[in-house]
Order: structure tokens, then sequence, then C-alpha cells
């Protein structure tokens, strides 16, 4: 499904031979990017937070907010221009605003270990910067109050330190994705990577916390399922049935009874995600990254960037791939311009394949504060 | 397929009755605005000029550019908190950057008519400030210097004042969309409108000239056809039969064969947009409404937002519905919010079905720069 065609080029359309996921299907797959998730402990707790962990020296950052209700630290550090250009972590996490205390903790771990922003002439004397930005889970395992601190945003952060390199990524209701919903249903974090027929890879970790849905109800499957690739053995990244209109349906009038039982909450929603690639960008197109992002979550999450969403997107360039690799024929003063494109048309799509992973490895949970029904329970039709 | 489900808030995720189509499906249904289109004239000249008129008072009007090859004017007037709060016209361009010329004959039209931003004791000093955005068409008639100027725009707005009020738009290469490709095929203006079931009309008419695809290889069919509703009487929006995957190839073999033919052009390229409504916004909300439309365009054009596309799209509120409706039950603090992320929701499916409505009107043309095959040509099986 994905393009990459350039018309109006001197070639014309050009097909390329898809990109295919990379060995983990995740955001491991851009080298030198580690993921901890850390679970808030507590039987009323349902949040917890989310560390992509940049190598040593950091990756190029930046960010883009399209919803109206964000919660988020340090993303205006990464404005192109401002100071620092280069960051060693980035943080999602549950918790809403108050949730963003998690970056305190991600700080310290990063201070102990001597890397940030140099600021003084012992090499110790770091500021790092942490961007993080908050989805709304309050209460939904019963306590409005258990939220992630230093002590959960520690707890991922050394949980991404001591994974391996190209470790595979827990996938669901976990970390900062632990007590995310998405109309009604059971929202979490999801992960997706493609490799570029240059060789360069794009990848996505996602927290859904929608106010709209990820499904379509046409069919029943989640939208970001179109977005889907094959893998290099020509096995579908998403291999599920067509549920179909009636039992897209029926899974709508289940989440209403559900939502009917719970407690109410106020409409607050986010979708949270980090989008990296292994190519050098300078902070423009690395924020360009992030913001064509927001068109693969347009795809997948229907409505998203409304008021009531906080959606944000981070993006890393780790460069270690060197410059999106230029196709032959096009004039010199568009070459790079167009490499940089097949990098941003394949962003919006492993962002949607990353939502679709989300909900599809979502587990159903009952907390004092209601059901949480997850894709699989409301869709069985979809793995039959 | 239109959702505006509200999951999270106090009664759950609440179906509503799907929105309509206007009485035009067009831009014109929302009271007041006025569409003219104007082609530049000349055997080898194949671009023009499309004028969004506002009533007399103009409408509260904004714009989010996404595009990284933006040609604009105006633009900076319309940031919130800037002294300019209304507009009475918009217009959409051929012509790239020289293009912005057309403005200058719709600054003099509507300075004759004594209107714009009131600058003296005598009601005829005015400064009409008229939003502008180009599209790059330049030779596709066969003279690169064939461009609209300001007889081009003072034609377009003189039709559109001419015209009488909610009178049908025309759809395809005309106006903006004459000289407008997208991936290789014809693209062109396209319009579209619903109105909600409290009674707000929204409505987006677009310019398509997009360096992405607005064909969905998997079906053959324009992606935007997936956001179509149906008539009030059941009958849809898009009578189409799914070519298929088979066919799409054919098309795309065939748009390959062409453009090798053509003689080469830079890959620049823009989706330009209205989208409008007649509920009373003010300028931030009415800036979310512009930034919202880019989702549809998300959707509807892929890729989209790259370096090489200048996408723009304005917004106007008019205002003459009063503030969009309220759902009873929510919390009053979510209650204004909510009415306005409807809109939200509802702009992105219509600015999707008018890129569909756009390239399904577009007529095919032969220039001696080249054959410009439309999606008729084709696609005639979507037809059958």
């Amino acid at each position: 499904m994905s393009q990459l065609t350039a018309p109006g080029s001197p070639t014309g359309p050009v097909p390329v031979h898809g990109p295919v996921p990379g060995p983990r299907n995740a955001i491991t797959d851009v080298p030198g990017l580690r993921v901890g998730h850390a679970r808030l402990p507590g039987a009323l707790a349902l949040s917890g937070t989310t560390v992509v962990l940049a190598p040593p020296g950091g990756a190029v950052a930046a960010v883009d907010v399209r919803g109206s209700g964000p919660g988020t630290r340090e993303t205006d550090a990464l404005t192109p221009g401002n100071v620092v250009e280069r960051v060693d972590a980035v943080v999602l996490t549950g918790g809403s605003a108050y949730g963003l205390a998690a970056a305190d903790g991600v700080a310290a771990w990063l201070e102990e270990a001597g890397r940030g922003h140099r600021v003084g002439p012992d090499p110790a004397q770091v500021v790092p910067v942490v961007p993080t930005a908050a989805l709304f889970d309050l209460g939904r395992g019963g306590d409005f109050r258990a939220r992630p601190d230093a002590a959960t945003g520690r707890a991922a952060v050394a949980a991404a330190a001591a994974s391996p390199e190209g470790a595979p990524v827990e996938q669901g209701a976990v970390g900062a994705g632990t007590g995310a919903m998405t109309a009604g249903m059971r929202g979490g974090v999801g992960t997706a990577s493609a490799v570029l027929p240059g060789g360069v890879t794009v990848a996505a970790l996602v927290a859904v916390n929608a106010l709209g849905s990820t499904v379509d109800p046409a069919t029943g499957l989640p939208y970001g399922v179109g977005d889907g690739l094959r893998y290099a053995d020509g096995t579908p990244e998403f291999p599920l049935r067509v549920p179909g209109p009636e039992a897209a349906e029926r899974a709508r009038r289940r989440l209403r009874e559900l939502a009917a039982e719970r407690e109410a909450l106020s409409p607050l929603n986010t979708t949270l995600g980090v989008v990296a690639t292994d190519a050098r960008l300078d902070r423009a197109h690395t924020r360009k990254l992030a913001a064509v992002a927001h068109d693969g979550m347009a795809r997948a999450v229907r409505p998203c960037h409304s008021l009531a969403d906080g959606d944000t997107v981070f993006a890393l360039a780790t460069g270690t791939a060197g410059p999106p690799p230029a196709r032959p024929g096009l004039l010199p003063e568009h070459a790079a311009a167009d490499a940089v494109n097949a990098l941003l048309a394949a962003v919006a799509d492993v962002f949607a394949r990353a939502v679709a992973h989300a909900v599809l490895h979502a587990e159903p949970a009952t907390t004092p504060w209601g059901h949480l029904p997850s894709y699989r329970e409301l869709h069985p039709e979809a793995f039959a």
C-alpha cells in the first residue's frame, strides 16, 4: 500500500520496491535506540511511563504538537534554532500533567550517567534535556491520585539502559500505555519500523489514548492495518480477517454499554509518539519528520488533533546511516529534498502501523473504575 | 463512515446520525459564500484563479500552512492576535509564486466596492486583506510564462460576485485547478459540504496539485471516496464501482508512459484548500478548523505535506449560525470544546471528499507540454 512515487520528477512516477519491516518491527530497529517501560505499582494504579533512550551523545531531536490539550515538558527547547540540538531520552507518560514528574527521575539517572548538555568544565556538569509528553489516564485504576513520578521515570530509563541493543519492544497496555484508552477500548503502546529500499530505517513508537476511534466501522479492522507491509518472505504484517460492518456495530454497542457502567471521566485524550530514523537529518528536517508522522495519526485515529487531544510527536535522528540516499536521475537541486520526502512518506505509514499494533496488543482489564475491553475481546472475528 | 463519537464523556460513545451533504454539496452551502473561477486566456496557457468571496463585512479567517514549499501572500496577517480578524476574499491561484499577482486584481475590485479593513475617516479608505496561496503549474500549457495576473484575479472575483447565493460550483480543471496535476494525473478543483445534526454547515473547496497520489492502489478508487456520505434519500455521494488492484496497476503503468513522453518539470506541487463554516468561531478555533482539515488531506492524498508540496488551508467562519451547538449531558466546562470538536471531525472528512470530487471531475487535456490524463480516462471501470 505504501507509495513512494515522485510524479512530476524527470523520470515520472517511479515505483520503488516497497519497504519491509525491520528485524523487530520496532523502534529499536534504529541502531542505538532502546526502550524501557515502567508500570506504577499499586492495586489501584493503572498508569506508567515509557522512555526511548538514545545512544551516548544523543540524537537530533524535534517535536510537533498538533493536539489542543497537550501536557508537555522541554518541548520549547527543541525549536530549531534554540540551543539544544541533541537529547539523550524522550519520555512518554501517563498521569496527565502530574505525570511529567517522571522526567525528574530520567534527568537524575542521566546526570548520574554524565549524560546531558555540558554546562561546565567538569564533564559531570551536565543538564539533561528530557522532552516529555503526558496522556490522561487519571482514575482508570480506581485511584485518581496514583500517577507516575520520578521513581517511575527512573525505572523506565533504567529498564531501557539494561536492555540489549535491538531488543524487542513490549507492546499493549505497558509503560505510558498502561492506562490508555481509545474510544472506550483499551489503547496502549505500539511500535513498527520500515527499512526503505536505500537501507535507511524509519520507525515509530506510539501510546494511543485517543478521543477518536482506531477501528474502521466499515471493516471492523484497525485503520492502521491498511498501511501494513509484508515481511521479506511475503507474510503480511497483519494476518487478520475482516470482521465486517455488522461485527463492528456489535462491538460499538458493547462499548456503549461498558461506558455507561463506568464512572464518567472528563474527555481528555491524547496520542503520543516518538518517530526515529538512522538517517542524518538536520533539525528542521527532523521536525518535519515529526510533523508528517501526524498524517499517519490522521489515517489511523479518527478523529484526531481535537481540542480534547494532546497529540504530540517527537522525532529523533541518530544519523548513523548518513544522509538519506538520493535517487539517480533527479536535478541536483531536487535530489536532497526528494530523499527526505521518501522518509516523510514512510514515517506517516509507520506511525499508522504502530497505532494498529498498539490496539492489537492490548489486553482487557477490569478495575474499580470499570471494565476496559480490548480490541481482541471486542473483535474475535478478526483472529478467527 | 464519519464518526462523531465522544468516548470518555459522561454518556460514553454517542453515535450521532451522520451528516448529510448540503444542497449543492459545495462551499456555497455556507450562506453568503460565493465562488468565482477565471481561466488565463491564450492557446498555450493552462492556469487560472479561484476566489472565495465572503459576504459584505467579511468572515473570520485563519490559515495553516503544512507543506514545505508554500507560495503565499497575506498569511501572516491571519495569525491570531494580529490586527486583521476578518477578510473579504481568499484567493487560490495557479502560476506558482508569480501567480500571487492575481491578488492585486482582487484587492482592486474590493477597494472599488469599498470593502476591506477601514484605515481612514472616509469609508472608501480601506485596505483589503486578500490571503492568497499559489500552486505550481508553470509550463503545463506549453508557455512557461503564461501565469495568472491581476486581470485573472479581477475576473475571478467578479465572477464570484455575479453568481447567485448558493450557486453550484464548477469543479475539475477550472480556476486555480486548470493546470493542476496529482501523481501524473490531472488534478483540479473540488468541493463538498456537510450539514451536521445540529444544523451547522462545514464545507471545503480544494485545488489538488499534489506530489502524492489521490488514488488507492488497493482499490483504484480515490482515497477520499472512503469518507463519502449518503444524501438524505439514501443515495451515495460516490456511486462508483471498485476497479480493483489490477486496474489500478494498469493505470499506474499508463501514467509512467505518459510521464516519460512529457517535458520534465521540477517536482513542485501543492494541495490548496479553503474550508468554511457558518458556525461562530473565534480566530483560534477558526485556525484549528484549517489545521484539522489537513487530516483530511492526509487521508486523501498520499503522501502529502512533503518538502515539494506547498500544502496550505485557509478557514473562514461566517458566524451566521451562531456558536456550534453543544450536546446535552456534558460537564459545562467541556460542552463548548465538544461542540467545536464535532466541527473539527467533520472538516477533515469534508476536505477528503472535496479532493475526491476534484479528481472525479477532471477532464483530460493535451497541450504542447504533453497529455494530462484524467481519473475518468484512466479508471473507466469505476463508472461502469
